[in-house]
């Protein structure tokens, strides 16, 4: 038995060797996911009413869950989004999952935190097309809401403080712990293959850690598009410059997330990259000035592809249905 | 003890007696939704996820959920629906719920069973506009996808046939026993109030029972729109006579199934009525030739709203991700 325990030892460390690191995975410049803590239940059961009910739209079509789907890696896995009458939205719909890690919310960082982001698309003319007063009205003529509102909040009134308040609590439970590579960074050594290490050490060595790095692998600064050669956009997103005004911050647009990254196709502000093996080449060209080789862009992806974790659980919710007082969209008018 | 069941057993038939019902609920024309037999839970969960599927439709937006809302009574709650490009559907999107039960399908009846109406909105250009052979050149790039449908099929191959067959047998599943109507039914004397159980009254002896009888309270029959008044639709649908081309079905629509119908507004094959009162008053003047009190159309209304069951609970279901070979959708070309 001690035999055998030793030279299991003796394997799991030349594994280690072979793959060129060492075994002191809490000093990685990545963290595994933790999950959510300080969670408000009876919030979250409204907020996740609220994040699956298109009656927050204009046309009684499009809820959260429509560009960040929860079925998707919460997003819509199209370029830019469909908002109110098919618009074309401006920009890709980033996920949601995780996005309780992110220094701050939007590409462009416009909204401090999940609280402030949510009230963005219910009453954006492009998107849900509606306003805060009248998703209010809605909510506030539908009995089972305003009970369920009371509960949490021991007030009469709906306001949209509340609804921002439970779909962001609802989101900060939206984590993914458990992905494989947070498996391996936990100290299970046989978690990941040979070749998703050597992808692991690629993706350090090159430099794409400088900028996904820490729990979210990304999500906790804002980088220029476009360092060592310029991106050509199919967006006119200009970045973090709408927010700050400051030119410097032109095409400076938050560094998104890769956990789930196989999950949350197409890649870029714009979407306009369909696979990993794409965005990793651009990345790689634009950012870093390096050519992968097919082989080294391969482990990447294989790597990257290790970080795909625990997707929410939890049952469809049943909504609330609306009274003879609620007011009846009508999408096409 | 026994001076305590009698005196129960007594208050029980004196509310029976004073809503003037007997005691025979075996007897009735509704009879209890019974939950779902024979499944292969396989193909359930097969085809849950291709029922949430938006790649399914042409823009990589529109899945069977999003007009049949399984957490909005498995309809879209809007007057007609939305299709591909914002299209406006010619007709109300009729509950999935309990639609196992049936004669046919859609309003006109056009579809045999539930396995033939899986595949119309798929390739209807004015709802998600794709066709069977890209929907399966779709399904078919995706890994998790072949391996499961090889699972159930046994085949390398997949067909359209595969893909509605588990699209019907999840739906098959999607049926709401346990309304308070049943558990009257099926003896709980104090299941209904007495205005409840007045209002069944009234829809028994006014001839509403007719046509909304079985365990559906619908769904088995086609009949006239219009029987005394005729109705002046909103939507151009001619009804039955667009399958048999019989002058005789002009504006004959399958009769829908009330059950869950608090959860189904607006009503009509042209989604006209917002609430039960407006669809409770249409009805009986139209089709009956009766003049609802308001105290009558309550009492019927507070009825219907004991047919509602309880609603298919289920995990979300986590969709495969495409491959770099699944072909991406563009919703906006």
């Amino acid at each position: 038995m001690r035999v055998r325990k030793l030279s299991l030892t003796l394997a799991a460390a030349a594994a280690v060797a072979a793959a060129g690191m060492v075994v002191a995975q809490d000093q990685e410049p990545i963290q595994p996911i933790a999950p959510p803590a300080q969670i408000n239940l009876g919030l979250v059961e409204l907020g996740k009413k609220l994040y699956f009910d298109p009656r927050l739209s204009k046309s009684g079509f499009i809820s959260c869950n429509s560009c960040h789907n929860l079925s998707m890696g919460g997003t819509d896995n199209i370029p830019t989004s469909i908002g109110d009458k098919w618009q074309q939205g401006p920009i890709n719909a980033p996920t949601v999952l995780n996005s309780s890690l992110n220094v701050a919310q939007f590409w462009d960082g416009r909204a401090a935190d999940l609280k402030e982001q949510a009230g963005g698309p219910i009453a954006n003319p492009g998107e849900m097309a509606f306003s805060h007063t009248l998703a209010i009205d809605m909510l506030q003529s539908i009995p089972a809401y305003q009970r369920e509102f009371k509960q949490n909040f021991g007030k009469d009134k709906i306001d949209i403080d509340q609804v921002t308040l439970a779909i962001a609590e609802f989101e900060k439970t939206l984590v993914t712990p458990n992905s494989r590579f947070d498996q391996w960074l936990l100290g299970r050594t046989d978690a990941l293959t040979a070749q998703e290490l050597a992808g692991y050490k690629l993706f350090k060595e090159s430099g794409c850690i400088a900028c996904h790095n820490g729990p979210a692998v990304g999500g906790n600064a804002f980088h220029k598009m476009g360092v060592v050669q310029p991106y050509k956009a199919t967006s006119a997103a200009e970045g973090r410059s709408a927010v700050t005004g400051q030119e410097i911050d032109r095409f400076t647009f938050k560094v998104p997330t890769l956990r789930n990254v196989e999950l949350t196709y197409p890649y870029f502000h714009d979407g306009a990259a369909n696979t990993l093996t794409e965005a990793v080449d651009v990345m790689g060209r634009l950012q870093l000035g390096k050519h992968f080789t097919p082989d080294e862009n391969a482990k990447i992806v294989a790597f990257l592809k290790t970080l795909t974790g625990d997707q929410p659980a939890f049952q469809l919710p049943m909504l609330p249905p609306s009274s003879d007082a609620t007011p009846r969209p009508n999408p096409f008018k």
